[in-house]
């Protein structure tokens, strides 16, 4: 794999990973959703992200995940979160990842301890060094440390092997600091938009594509603004990304962040299975009432699929949880009096 | 395991892991430095800690660890960080610990991913239900989601398996207010604080003891300030508590944590072989520095092993370092300006 | 006045400021206060703080409330908010403080704008430059500036008319250093809490003495906690320490700071008249069910003449309230949802 | 004043607050400033924001200040900053700039005490329904309470006097759902962007205009931009967007905030006079530092009366600071290590 590949664009999509009863990879309608993503003509697969709980994943569940997508994404380019726990788990990873074709790894910024920018530029520049991948640098400050604009700038500029970004600190105007700065020096760094509230205005920008939560869900909506984009259809991009913005926030102020998500694949056909951290009785209900809300925007967006849970759901679960959520605030409310 | 164990108490140490040169866990060094705890009295331990870079180490690695600190603890109690990627897993090492015969599990908040309240308090309460060992909560918001003293006490309440708490938050108000309302309800119920600067305060509060890391650098001084509280003599622990700081100051503000710790026992004798983490050249010459301030302080508190670093050291990676650090400084404010 | 001055120690009450139904400052009513408060022995007082909503009152009116306190205060030491809008206004202030013979100023960090510690050191430099009396840097980073603990330590040494510090950081590190590197080389430098759950944590760690909210509502407790500290009665400290924290907790926590305690001064006798700050109608219906709650609590200390209102109001209010919290979160989650 | 008047959209200008020898507001000055500002073609006027300092003004000088502007004004609009101390003297202002004939008030989220959105609305919602004159809510977390999207939602369908919404939270997510919640239903609502890093962006979301410091001292560049913008001539607007990053950081990054647009300021000519907060010996080097740098950025956009301070300043300052830049870096190096 050579750093004269073209530079990494397009919409990547980061998909979830379904269970089956015994909460266990379920493989098979893994395959189901790489295969229906792709003949939905989305660009590329993004395994191993936020969305995919790679956090949640024993470091096996992560390669077979890897693998699976490689077999069906039908030649379409993969990018593959390798955040591993050790640098040379992440270089392992690499080399996994390398040997089954990916075009590029994507790694976060660590996690758990707070490191000092100095530490962070060191452990991406020993990972440049040693990758047999190219890497793109995957910026999300909410849940890593965050990866400051001196130290990218200075890693694209030193290492060949870094080869883009993935922001998804929504500041904006790190992102158009980061288009200024470093793609002017080097046209060829990829700039990816990695929050869907602004993934019609970080193509305005001069993104160079993104990997979006929702495009798991809705390609054929995320597509559409894309390739409107593209073609310089601004107007018609606008008006997408505003139908996008009821599907996501709907799918990700759902508590216990990706279930919003997983849900929108089942309206979508697919079984997502059990999820992997305990949801309370009061947030299964909020799950219930967001989807039959989701069932109707989705219905409203053409996807016949979801129809059938659009209304009858809503006054049922509608009921339950209201008073559940009610009686949770009061005993909330109360027990705080009492102390 | 029966709940009717006594209330966790006293000083638990929370180890490092010394590495070969091939990076692989010296599993002969770590029994060392554990034999070396027991003999200097210490309540008991505290592997896969924060401190014993638990993210850093894969999942069989820690499995070796908790193993290892069983074998050598001398039938001192164990509380064995059980922090796993989902709760499965946790609940694997749950059962090994128990099997182990550890104490007690300490389990920390779930990190990357930002959890609702309502989250983590579903997470451990089916961690409460499942666990065949006791689970101490584990409140590190630096590192960690945050969990709130509410729901804490809903736990305590009414989870005899949740027998006590590690507080790492610094904020001595909640901690105040943990004693207060969770303690005088369930005077079993075990309060640790986890921070050496507020070990003398804790105790003074009700704290029914710490984990803290200087004490694996240091016993000697934090048993002597844990004696001394117990007995009373708080003048005496006080006068211990701020020689403590000064150890303790040099060693957690090194940075790259914990190699500010792992070069503390070096100074006491052990190898604990290079980092996990990369450091640059710039932090690699701050640690020389720091080593040789604390080799003086160690000296200074008696501990003869550290006098030979002492002194000739500081001089002359002193030079070296200020010019270095200074060199550092110029260009970062020059490629500012040059932005 | 001269630097020879004792240290400054004791508790300072930072007093409310009561309205008049006309929104204007209640003179009589203020005066009243103070001279009780003097009458039940604090140490001293502190006009002007964040208590005393210094923010909301206009430049003559925080003239005429510390006027007032220094004509009322029957010789007590006097320390005066002086955080004006800039320095010309600062110094302004000192002068008047220093003619009406005050002890001296306290002077949080600048609000508003964020600025370096480089700034804020310079700050405070020009400041001790210039006044004609003594100050205290005032260290509340929940509302303005943080004063970094190296930024404290530099004034501390080299500027004698910087006498002390008042910490409202909650951070007992911090406060466990500040006695550790400035206490030990100045001992005439004045460390008080600010931080009413920390009082008794605070004395016994070495603090001077504080300033305390709650010691304008109940100046019997805080006053008993502070001699009984003094007396080395430590266990007795601590025990009205807890009884503290449920006054505390109910005044701090109501909605709207700092109707909380203008409501405690309410059931102590005290007209505080009409908030400054407009209050919701679910707000008011806090703040009743609290008033109810606090009566109960300040009966039970033996405070009679709040007797009057625990039990009867709680009933009622309570029903009226529970429904409008349950109306108000019922509409916002609806709210949300729609959206 | 009816609320039929237009949307309000345009580039306003926050003015800077020039000085005179004795730290009085150069009254001479503003007047040259706002009649400079007129005659480049500035859309409008925005006395008393961040930018002017209103925080460091006395109330008369605020007074003092918006009167100023509005007779030099020349018939553009003003919209004058109206955070004043309590919601009385608020209102007071509101009242003084209606019969000045301003078009409306912006009025921050309350800074100083933290406060709960509950308490926000109430805020806002009072002033509407009292104020003579129309509001715009200026949004700035940095420096002041946030006001949520959705209270600000509420506000904007309930109260007529609130007609729009200046946005500094850099938080283009809140943004784009600002334009999609709010500007839908009421197409009226005025959203005005007060970040140039987005002017151009946010323009392109949807923005009626934007307040923009720079507009002050680079008003040819600011018009221009907004002029290519509104003629849909999006090319040449992102290219002036990148030009203006240059001039904007430069200033934004400077320390003492706004000391660097007041530097601007002279750079064009005009006499700011001192700051009204004090400079370290080490801030005044970096100022004079960044002027030059500014001098030269401004000269090649082709304002000649910069081009004097190109170079010829560069040398000589920038020895001068580099040393002293060192020489402080050093000391606090040794002193952090000396404790």
């Amino acid at each position: 794999m050579s750093q004269s590949q073209a530079t990494i664009n397009g919409i990547f999509v980061p998909n979830i990973v379904p269970y089956d009863a015994r909460g266990r990879i379920d493989e098979d309608e893994l395959r189901h959703i790489i295969r229906w993503l792709a003949d939905k003509g989305v660009t590329g697969f993004y395994p191993n992200g936020s969305m995919g709980e790679f956090i949640r994943l024993s470091y096996e569940e992560r390669r077979t995940v890897v693998r699976i997508v490689s077999e069906e994404a039908n030649g379409r380019p993969i990018l593959a979160g390798a955040a591993e726990a050790n640098i040379e788990l992440v270089l392992e990873m690499c080399k996994y990842c390398a040997d089954l074709g990916c075009r590029a790894v994507s790694i976060t910024g660590p996690y758990y301890y707070k490191l000092t920018q100095e530490s962070i530029e060191a452990y991406f520049r020993e990972l440049a060094a040693r990758s047999p991948i190219d890497i793109v640098v995957y910026n999300i400050p909410v849940f890593a440390n965050e990866i400051s604009l001196p130290v990218l700038e200075r890693l694209a500029m030193d290492c060949p092997r870094i080869v883009g970004t993935k922001d998804t600190s929504k500041d904006m105007g790190r992102f158009q600091q980061t288009l200024h700065t470093i793609k002017r020096q080097r046209p060829d760094f990829s700039v990816l938009i990695g929050w869907e509230e602004l993934l019609c205005t970080g193509l305005f920008m001069g993104a160079d594509g993104g990997t979006l939560s929702s495009a798991g869900v809705v390609p054929e909506v995320v597509m559409s603004l894309y390739h409107a984009a593209r073609a310089g259809n601004w107007e018609k991009a606008k008006q997408i990304q505003f139908e996008l913005l009821d599907l996501f926030s709907l799918m990700v102020n759902a508590p216990n962040f990706p279930e919003g998500f997983r849900t929108g694949y089942e309206l979508r056909g697919f079984k997502a299975g059990s999820a992997r951290f305990p949801l309370s009785p009061a947030e299964q209900g909020l799950i219930a009432e967001m989807r039959s809300k989701l069932a109707c925007v989705l219905a409203g967006c053409g996807f016949e699929e979801a129809a059938g849970e659009c209304g009858i759901g809503t006054s049922k679960s509608s009921n339950i949880d209201v008073n559940a959520i009610v009686q949770a605030v009061i005993s909330r409310v109360q027990a705080a009096q009492a102390r």
